[in-house]
């Protein structure tokens, strides 16, 4: 990582906390490694992502339905979907400074001891030879820790959606093909967490398991690789910082016929925030062997039975939190000073719009807290009374906030406030009696791009 | 249980998998014990709950802040809460059935081998003295089993609101006295879970912790218990199935100095749904001690310098959900047959609207799907147009649908849909450009209720 990118992530995190967006979790206790807690504008953010996500995925459409599966699940669901057997990592230790690290990226990682240098290419490291090591959280149901009570913490949600697909479909009066969504936590046991909350071991995701005729499933993946594409690009990332990368032979999973990953170009680089896979039929398949249980559907319409094929879009919430936080972050030098803005779309920005009384006298501050009470029960709003006039349109830069009204002498002469643009920093006058339309205007526009 | 009572809830168990509410979680694997999935209209319905709590919590006041915390956090957190040294249960084992109950519940209890009997009450079962289980699920953090790397899964999210709080209360610029909400999922080990949603391992909390000057808790405590009972009314729960119990001297935990829960007469007896608790200073102390940072609060206004005290609303999203699923359910006879009806709030309600095109053909499909695409884009919409129509109004009844519009060759003639309402059954005609905006009317209406 070049000094000027990890100059720029340590910025990111360091507003996040200072602004409330994210603090490390258990931070009076000196922390706990790559778990972070989300602060008051954090939870606003990342609630409007998922929000959005489930309003596309589940409420704006017919034919994919919501579901909430519990993070503990029966063990051998794991066994069936081959996660008790195959998803491990290959780990090696070093015998001299006793680091950890992954066999398979040794290459990538650095000794701890000589930063400079990688494990092994000196001679205090002594390689131990690689072990695999199950990526799963192992926990125990019931009061005693014995083989029959272990039960993992899910580390995907796609397999509640799976093992459920057939209640759905029969309680929903659904027909093939159709989608279950689902947005939740899951959990792995990374050794290599990093990158903030890129990777940890404790993550929401947000994914949705779309299910079709065999046949139709190549036709249903690249319509999905459309859909999602776009769905980030209406979040109002830079084009530019998107991309795909298509899984080549050696990289394709057990399960996928294909397989694509949305990238995004982060301060440490091209890395995937989602997932469009063609898993055909291979856990419907998994699941019918290990239960016993016919997955098969039958199609009234046309007379066929089949197990459906299965289209996956696999989105991190908390990466494509961090994504949408990267992208708006910007640093201007305004009048000789720097000026920190998080150019946030409006819709996922956690403060839509922040009423500021330009003195505490003259009934500045009632005429704006009747402004802010009426914003603030369409909208989530902001009032702020206290510093100089430019230090509180900085505050609400970092915010991410679009939109500010500042009440002046003017307001008090003939009703109207100045609205400041966050990114223009162009000023305006409107009557105030305009401004909670003005601003559900602006809003409802930008939800629509 | 009396045999009726055992009936309603296994009707609304069977309701809740038929039409979707809730499945048994893994159920091709024969199950997991007490997990449960939501499926897509229990989905919504709870996230109705969850937002309106969020809404009147966060989002409606200024003096509460949001936060999702991570649910592992580091292992100190649990020493210096006294989860690890103190929440236990006692349990006892029954040497010749090998059954374990609950030493201080066993009066309750019956014996597997002799279920008309106590344990105890007959010879067969021989139990051993008390030992102390922790009901904290245990996992590893790292690839390795080892003791430095213990974590607990939370048993409260309240914990990671008092190690925050500091965090929080600098970026959000509030002062005591505020608040700090926080909706996530929290797990313990129960020794006898059941009824259902009720009481299960892995459970949603909606918890809020109100931090104040000492001397005023008592007052913010009456205050928040008025408000909390109000969110329950508000909820459509009927009047006479929620009651206040204090906890006695008795019941009272360690760390609190006054406690009431919001109990719900369920079909399984009064239960509780809520709590609100004064904690006093007892948390931010411990963890004081236990951190060796300062957490209180120096008042500038006052020139008061204090750990704050702390009133705690704690409600499960897992029982309200339940609860507002059980006030919901009635069975009526009408015309001779039995009509299940979830009579749910409107604004809780998974799905607000129904249009339902009497006939397949005269039109009347695409004029009700243009109906249909008009309510969707405001509010969630079902379209029916399967079987008789009175089977059709019966399955929105039990699906809790407030409104039915049905398309009929009159609206052919004249643009008027009959509008079915749910509770009444009461059908009145009117114009099908005014649906969209009388419907919007009738949810703001209720949401103000």
């Amino acid at each position: 990582m070049a000094a000027t990118e990890a100059t720029v992530m340590e910025k990111i995190v360091s507003l996040c906390k200072r602004r409330g967006f994210v603090f490390q979790s258990s931070e009076i206790y000196g922390g706990l490694g790559s778990v972070w807690d989300y602060g008051p504008l954090g939870v606003a953010l990342k609630k409007n992502v998922k929000d959005r996500w489930w309003r596309a995925m589940v409420q704006a459409r017919d034919d994919i339905e919501g579901l909430d599966a519990a993070i503990l699940m029966h063990p051998k669901v794991w066994e069936a979907s081959g996660h008790v057997a195959g998803f491990t990592d290959p780990l090696v230790d070093c015998r001299t400074c006793k680091s950890r690290f992954r066999a398979d990226k040794i290459q990538e990682s650095n000794c701890p001891q000589k930063p400079s240098k990688r494990p092994g290419e000196h001679t205090t490291c002594d390689l131990t030879e690689p072990r695999l090591f199950n990526l799963m959280f192992k926990t125990f149901m019931g009061p005693v820790e014995e083989q029959a009570a272990v039960v993992f913490l899910r580390p995907e949600t796609a397999q509640g959606i799976y093992v459920n697909y057939l209640n759905v479909l029969q309680a929903s009066r659904q027909k093939v093909p159709f989608g279950i969504a689902q947005i939740g936590k899951a959990f792995r046991n990374e050794i290599t967490p990093g990158n903030f909350i890129f990777r940890t071991r404790e993550f929401e995701q947000m994914e949705m398991q779309f299910f079709v005729e065999p046949g139709t499933d190549q036709e249903w993946f690249e319509r999905w690789r459309q859909w999602r594409m776009q769905w980030h690009r209406d979040l109002g990332l830079t084009e530019s910082r998107l991309r795909w990368h298509e899984h080549g032979e050696g990289e394709l999973a057990h399960y996928a016929k294909a397989a694509y990953d949305i990238e995004y170009e982060f301060p440490f680089g091209w890395n995937e925030i989602e997932g469009v896979h063609n898993r055909t039929d291979f856990d419907l398949q998994r699941h019918q062997e290990h239960s016993g249980k016919k997955l098969e559907w039958f199609d009234q319409a046309s007379g066929k039975r089949f197990l459906p094929y299965i289209v996956e879009t696999s989105a991190g919430a908390d990466r494509v939190t961090l994504t949408v936080l990267v992208d708006a972050y910007r640093e201007e030098i305004v009048e000789g000073e720097t000026r920190v803005v998080l150019g946030f779309h409006p819709t996922v920005a956690p403060i839509k719009a922040a009423v500021l009384p330009l003195m505490k006298k003259e009934g500045m501050p009632e005429v704006a807290d009747q402004l802010y009470r009426a914003l603030r029960a369409r909208v989530p709003a902001f009032y702020d009374d206290s510093g100089a006039i430019g230090r509180r349109y900085r505050r609400q830069d970092e915010a991410g906030t679009p939109f500010c009204f500042t009440v002046d002498s003017e307001t008090m002469a003939d009703r109207t406030v100045t609205v400041r643009e966050r990114d223009s920093m162009q000023q305006e006058r409107i009557s105030i009696d305009q401004v909670p339309a003005w601003v559900t205007e602006r809003l409802a526009g930008s939800a629509a791009g």
